[in-house]
């Protein structure tokens, strides 16, 4: 399903070439999908491949072990992979890279001048680089003047949350905006691609769930307090939810699936048919910039019993939508529902390729 | 392992003959299992199995099509299978019978004088009927004599709860016991085996998680008030905790496992250290009495950081103890932690073992 | 993936209006594969569904339990369900009629005058109906004279064959046109979808594999030699390879995979490299006539040590395309190698259409 | 399942104290198995446990991340790993080893004087080792001596066969006793455990099977012919069968099914019953010893249609027989059949328990 995340591109923006582009980490889960999503995109061209010194100088046909169900690009696989902290020609780097590199060497990119839309958590909590959620946050772009400031030249870094923050915060952000969220209790069953290709053995996961994902209630309980809060010209501040997040990891190749209970803060005019509608109706700047990966929807409403599912939903407009479904009264707090993200695509590469094509649009690239 | 559940009975209690027993529902999963369970037992002998029209008449080894993997006791592969609704000669019945007719098929059993100890829906909110749970609610037995009174005999109903409620109360015992619980959020992650053995199809479950369960988020929303509640003498006073469930079907055959946050009505004197010590010293009447199928601890606290487990922990003292793991401080209530049951030992044919002994132990049979 | 099969029809047959087309079965696992695939097919348009009498009536929005990863088109879920038997205004009728009702009806509507393309069982092996598979056998329509004949009318039956047969059978005729097929053992590991929506339970087949499939030992022994056999302008002549098969159903959703061995009639100038070639090289009418479901390459061979997997390539050409791998000597036989084939799509409802497609293009509809 | 294997010893052998063993490799997973198997064993002692230098030093219960369904015994908990090569109390010792240092340390041992008894390839196929499958060639200990000469001392290693041929080897050995095999055809359906704890991603496991397990046909191939061959007295005679194996990866946990056809070189007196007569009645040296490992029948045949499958079978006698069903006519050859063996326990650990405790009854200790 995948392939078709960028197959009927908009067309209000046209260029005569795309922007050549490098992937970090090409060799990786997160560059491998990557180059998947980049084959066919409207703006963007694969230009160069980047990995550790043991793939440097091989074609990436050979040195990545290519795990997608579609098949290797050719483009990608004559590519020679260059080595990680080497000169770029691309000025746009997609970075996949594993965060015990990813700190440092996103820095010294961006710090020679290049745009690095990263997906590693390395950066994400920095005072002056946005999360950038563009339904929710595309305003946060405002604080990449002081980054360039800091950095005393063109280069920045823009990152995209964790995984299952992306689809948490898409899902509830509709509600905060409009009555706001007092408390939120999630509890998360995660799809084994989130870990990376060796990230979990099969004998840990068959016929099993395991109750633990290490960093990740850090990362949930934080990271959409910063997605959902405000840039106010000198930095970020925070919304005041407070979240509790218990994460699982169950036997699903691809998609996270949670089960949500919050509380509002403004408890006037509020009912679930109003609720529902405001999830329906939900849009934000890539819906109305109609950039190229941006999901007609980026809410899917499903009005079955049973639904969403992680095999049914996932690949719902390329995979960059959340779906919800289930949405109910909790007898301890307000609304209940249950919400499932693409993991890989809206929650990783996918999410990382729209950010940059909001930042094309706005004309910072 | 659930073969070596009563393999090593406690010889506190000894009879030269043991009960005779009939099972309701002979031929279906949970059916099968007290078949399986009751092969060694060292007080009750399988005597008669009890199934649809469709299996009379047939030897049970024949009309059972056996899915454990243990095989199939021999003495039970000879038996005849009666009709349900006929005579029967033992007067301790064991029902796995669907909540289809398990209703009136056993109000019919217990108005002919037997004791019905069932794992069915149908009569667990009942006035006068206990629902079971012998480490926490034995002194709820008292209810029998206004039911026998009602039926005007010596017959009987015993319920156990719900297979997700059996973990969920059973691990929350000792809080309520000591602190009282107020509000409760809890998540599950539900094997299929808890569906039955057509209940859920590989297509539907493979590579997904299903995130509803018919009915079930009420019952677990209600049961473990019944069960932590008190029997006045007169009636059933429900606990006054109040719960939010929310329930979904993940790839694993056996196992429930649940994460569980809460918050308590009295919060003096009371930290994890506590909480922990209260959960692993905790014991009831099945351990003093020392049951046959009674674990020697219901709890067992795993200070592992990603446990309890499914496939690690399910057979854990034959599958009758409730695994739990991960206490820790939850940013919105009191503690959180995760818990476990095997759904079909201790949360379905085991318990009812269990009922049925406390009863003998207590002179009710 | 599947969405893709038709997104890019050819267009060497053009036409002002599609073909109003029926679907028998529409709400089994078969008919609803059907309905997806027709949904953009540019020569087919879906006129009506079909199915058993509870279902009729209703619209196929609510009688289909939707269980596709694609969304239910629209067109097709407004459709008011027909009784099977009564009339159609369609012409052209799909059939993914369960074998207890297809024999009956399928006759029924042939006799009628309509041309029924069917994945069901019953007439695969009738004397004057083709088992076609349009890449090796485009010639076997020419049974269709004599079938009219026996009907008095231009109605007739098309069948392909078994899902496993078919990628068999596929994978094997290059072997067969040039050197010939002596004997043959293969063993599959066949995709739960294979048995339809509720064929397979959860409880059945998680962490294991069921070394048995009602009668599809038997297909997979007669039907590829039919299908490789001769038309002789009076009966079909079937190829005098001998075949052992040995079936499992594994836990995979689609795709059937299978070890092949086999030893050749001519075994001068054959080596492996040759083999090959004749693999990659394979096309038969479907590519020359370039049919919009026909794959461009009949046979993918994959150059890579542990391929084809399911999940990996059952995609390839929206499924259309039999992969193969492994090709090496066998210690017993002459060549050895692994195969794999979509079993709901090339193997099922993408079989019938490309059949249809190949009567569509040589005048037969 | 697998805690039962030696829970009834047979007292046909009695000793004041049990021997002392050491394992080697004892944080791996077969190394797991053999501490678990070890922990009731009647005859032998867990003494020592030795692993890699980054184990050494820790308690056992820190070093080894236990995986199995069964407590870590507590005895084995708090034994001080020792480091590979170092001096060892133990005169027996079990080996787990990585084929990548076992070669060299066991040898290492023997020549010090210990009887190695391994699960690990590299010396299964030297000229004076024996392959050792005490049902089938108890007597190939005759080489012992060859081997003791050539240390200079009382040490020896005594091998097991991969986990697969276990299987395959114990099924025919009936056959091929009394008719003689020529060619044979297998293709086998592997568990991940196989593989080791991270030996399979569940990335590539799941909805998936792998059709590649390197190294493993080859083995298959050859060490069935060394297992049923026969010791001269001064060399090993190979079985002249010839084999063709084709070996997947599937996703279950334990337990390898494998698809057999067989051809015999002696046809005369042969049908289906009298095969199935010797399979049911086989049995070798470890019955007739009564060795405490020893399955009172080493082949169970089961007759049901659709059996021996890997969840439901592979615990039958405590994961120590191999499980046969669907013995039926092959077009091509002779009878063909469906066999399965738990690979960590029959098929490896358990395999050299049962082997040591041969040498033991045997006086060769």
């Amino acid at each position: 399903m995948t392939a078709t995340l960028t197959s009927e591109p908009q067309q209000t923006h046209t260029r005569r070439d795309r922007i050549p582009v490098a992937v970090l980490g090409a060799t990786g889960s997160v560059g491998q999908r990557f180059v998947q999503l980049l084959e066919h995109h409207p703006w963007f061209r694969l230009h160069e491949v980047v990995a550790s010194e043991r793939s440097a100088g091989k074609l990436y046909g050979e040195a990545a072990d290519w795990r997608l169900d579609t098949l290797l690009p050719d483009a990608a696989a004559g590519l020679k992979v260059k080595s990680l902290g080497g000169e770029l020609e691309s000025m746009l780097l997609f970075s996949g890279l594993d965060s015990s590199v990813a700190g440092e060497a996103e820095d010294t990119y961006a710090n020679r001048g290049a745009v690095v839309v990263t997906n590693s958590k390395n950066h994400r909590m920095d005072a002056d680089v946005p999360l950038l959620l563009p339904e929710i946050n595309a305003d946060h772009i405002g604080a990449i003047e002081h980054q360039r400031r800091r950095r005393r030249g063109r280069g920045y870094i823009i990152t995209n949350s964790n995984c299952s923050t992306m689809g948490l915060a898409l899902a509830i952000a509709p509600i905060e905006l409009r009555w706001g969220i007092d408390q939120l209790h999630v509890t998360t069953m995660q799809a084994v691609s989130g870990a990376g290709y060796n990230g979990v053995s099969s004998l840990a996961i068959l016929d099993n769930v395991i109750p633990y994902i290490s960093g990740e209630e850090e990362k949930i309980e934080i990271e959409p307090r910063k997605i959902l809060g405000k840039w106010n010209g000198d930095s970020f501040e925070f919304a005041p939810m407070r979240i509790s997040a218990q994460t699982n990891r169950v036997p699903t190749i691809d998609g996270h699936l949670m089960t949500i209970s919050l509380s509002l803060r403004d408890r006037s005019n509020v009912d679930l048919a109003e609720i529902r509608e405001e999830l329906e109706s939900f849009a934000g700047e890539p819906q109305r910039l109609k950039l190229p990966s941006a999901p007609v929807k980026p809410i899917h409403y499903i009005d079955l019993p049973d639904r969403p599912q992680p095999r049914l939903d996932r690949d719902r407009e390329g995979g960059m939508t959340v779906s919800i479904g289930r949405l109910r009264p909790c007898p301890l707090l307000d609304p209940r529902m249950v919400a499932l993200v693409h993991n890989t695509i809206r929650g990783a590469a996918g999410a990382a390729l729209l950010n940059a094509e909001l930042l094309e649009a706005k004309g910072l690239l």
